[in-house]
């Protein structure tokens, strides 16, 4: 019989809710013969403000043995800026070189965005996750004083670019547009932007059937907002991912549907899935907060992990759903999760 | 008299039409004892290809001794990216040390926008000028090769952030709801963060009547298409800047009304003035080109020079155009630009 070896991490604010109704799609979902195991972890700004620790040596070792990991969210007006975004999500990226940040953009029948019109979306944005802007290289010199200097480094290397446009390459392929962007700045980030560049098109050249285009971060934002149907598959680096996987998620739906993967295709460490949004301390508790970007996020883990049928049976229950829900009072999170349990056990 | 000694630099594509038609405007608006002198400049692809030039420091003598410029839009597909954008644009902002980079979003009445529900939209974004991504610092090694590594080195400093977190202050305070959000990615970009947000609001303190919040870049994008009502004065870095102000023409009316100025408020250069929109090769030529968000660059020119109630007329000409637009069969560049030309002079 097989098993699935999950590290569950509710994390902070509506984190435990949205989690426990991902667990609960998950349980349903997965055939007889599977032996769900999971193990939960209480980090985030609880174990910080305790223990003063977010994610030590001995916690990484703890994670590894894990087929994946599910991730509610992280963060807490309590804990200054970036201490627990440095110290726990991205060192866990890095850590277990996620190098695939996986987000899916699909605007399902029924649901509302802010476009006039309801266009057709559905694109998946392959986001660079252990360089750019975000390895935390750079420093401050004479801080605090009027003569401080602040600075940044986003670092790239043929190793890291290629590997990840090969991944967006292979899912383009996959898709039946088989279209691929990549998205940059490299009329102003020139440096970067060549790596980006003759990294992509060397690759281009080995999927012919694959249609590719560039287009710079600033005429993205536009494009998403103006015709996002352009899009299939778009690749691009971590900071401008970041910033276009917000944006894409809003005018699909909001990002209580946004799902997102962080993952390792080596297999070397477990990957990691997790819900677009942050932990939403202002409606925690209230069982206000929406649980489908967390159940579409274990879609995507099941996936990942070769359990395709059950993903896309998550996948139809959530389309499902939604498509009923117009007009229908709000439900709780629970309620939701309820709901979805039934539609992929049924 | 008065005179206005204005450089003009047409520059390529939909460049020379457009600035044809702000010119024009100029012309109607400006009281009749002030003398406009206008001098051209050749600067773009078709120099750059003649001489191998793109701004020269005799070039940049020349262009000191006016009263401001103003630029159609440079680019074009013949030329390399970034050939033009590092050694002509990006060169005169910071030869010029243009470090206020204002670009104003309002959604005018009859203008469509791809946001469903025809929101309100009325905020300007201050957007750093000289300092960020863009300062062309970082560099290459092993280009070109496996271990080829890129690096681009965002530079902050305190005199630079603090004198356009002053301007922006200003800028929100003279204006009736005397709201300020600054946008960075301070969780992140922890050293540039820290620089941002202590000089915010270290500023703040001295303005006591301005609202002031933070919000990351991510979510700035969403606030844009979800909820832009909530914006009033916006600062940012110069590379958070160039995206969300690109998002923020697109929602509020499109590039082709777009408008912004590149100041040095010292007046020790030249301020430089621009349509947000690029040169559109594609339609160059052909008096497709909606010429509106040169006008409105034209008007914020005069602004800067003094020429207030003339840069009001302008905007109430441009209001009152747009308004009657709406299912009118499509004008020319000219046509437009005429029709505004009249309204401002009556
Ligand atoms: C919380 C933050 C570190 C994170 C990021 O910037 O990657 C978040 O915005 C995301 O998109 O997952
Ligand atoms: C053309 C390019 C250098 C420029 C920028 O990135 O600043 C443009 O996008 C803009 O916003 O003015």
């Amino acid at each position: 019989s097989r098993s699935l070896n999950l590290a569950v991490i509710p994390g902070d604010g509506i984190g435990q809710e949205v989690v426990a109704e991902g667990l609960k799609v998950l349980s349903a979902v997965l055939p007889q013969d599977v032996k769900l195991e999971t193990k939960e972890f209480d980090f985030g700004a609880r174990r910080y403000h305790a223990t003063g620790e977010t994610l030590t040596d001995a916690d990484l070792d703890a994670l590894k043995g894990h087929d994946a990991i599910l991730l509610g969210a992280i963060g807490d007006p309590s804990v200054p800026s970036g201490v627990l975004e440095r110290g726990f999500l991205l060192k866990l990226r890095f850590a277990f070189d996620h190098h695939v940040n996986l987000r899916p953009s699909k605007l399902l029948p029924g649901v509302a965005t802010p476009l006039a019109g309801q266009p057709e979306i559905d694109f998946v944005v392959v986001r660079e996750g252990t360089e750019g802007p975000y390895t935390g290289n750079g420093g401050t010199i004479r801080k605090g004083t009027e003569h401080e200097v602040a600075t940044e480094v986003s670092v790239n290397t043929a190793y890291g670019v290629e590997r990840v446009v090969r991944d967006a390459f292979a899912r383009a392929q996959a898709r039946p547009r088989k279209k691929l962007t990549l998205v940059h700045k490299n009329n102003v980030l020139t440096f970067a932007g060549h790596l980006w560049t003759n990294v992509f098109n060397k690759v281009a050249a080995e999927y012919p059937e694959v249609t590719t285009d560039y287009i710079h971060v600033d005429a993205a934002t536009i494009y998403l907002v103006t015709d996002p149907a352009r899009f299939d598959v778009i690749v691009t680096d971590n900071l401008f991912g970041d910033i276009i996987t917000d944006l894409a998620a809003a005018v699909s739906g909001g990002i209580g549907v946004a799902a997102s993967g962080n993952i390792n295709p080596s297999g070397a460490f477990p990957s990691m899935f997790e819900p677009v949004h942050g932990s939403a301390p202002d409606i925690a508790g209230q069982g206000k907060a929406d649980p489908t970007a967390t159940v579409l996020s274990v879609a995507l883990l099941l996936r990942h992990l070769g359990y395709e049928a059950e993903a896309v049976r998550i996948e139809e229950a959530v389309s499902a759903d939604l498509g009923e829900r117009g007009g229908l009072p709000a439900r709780s999170t629970s309620e939701i999760g309820d709901a979805l349990a039934v539609r992929v056990a049924g």
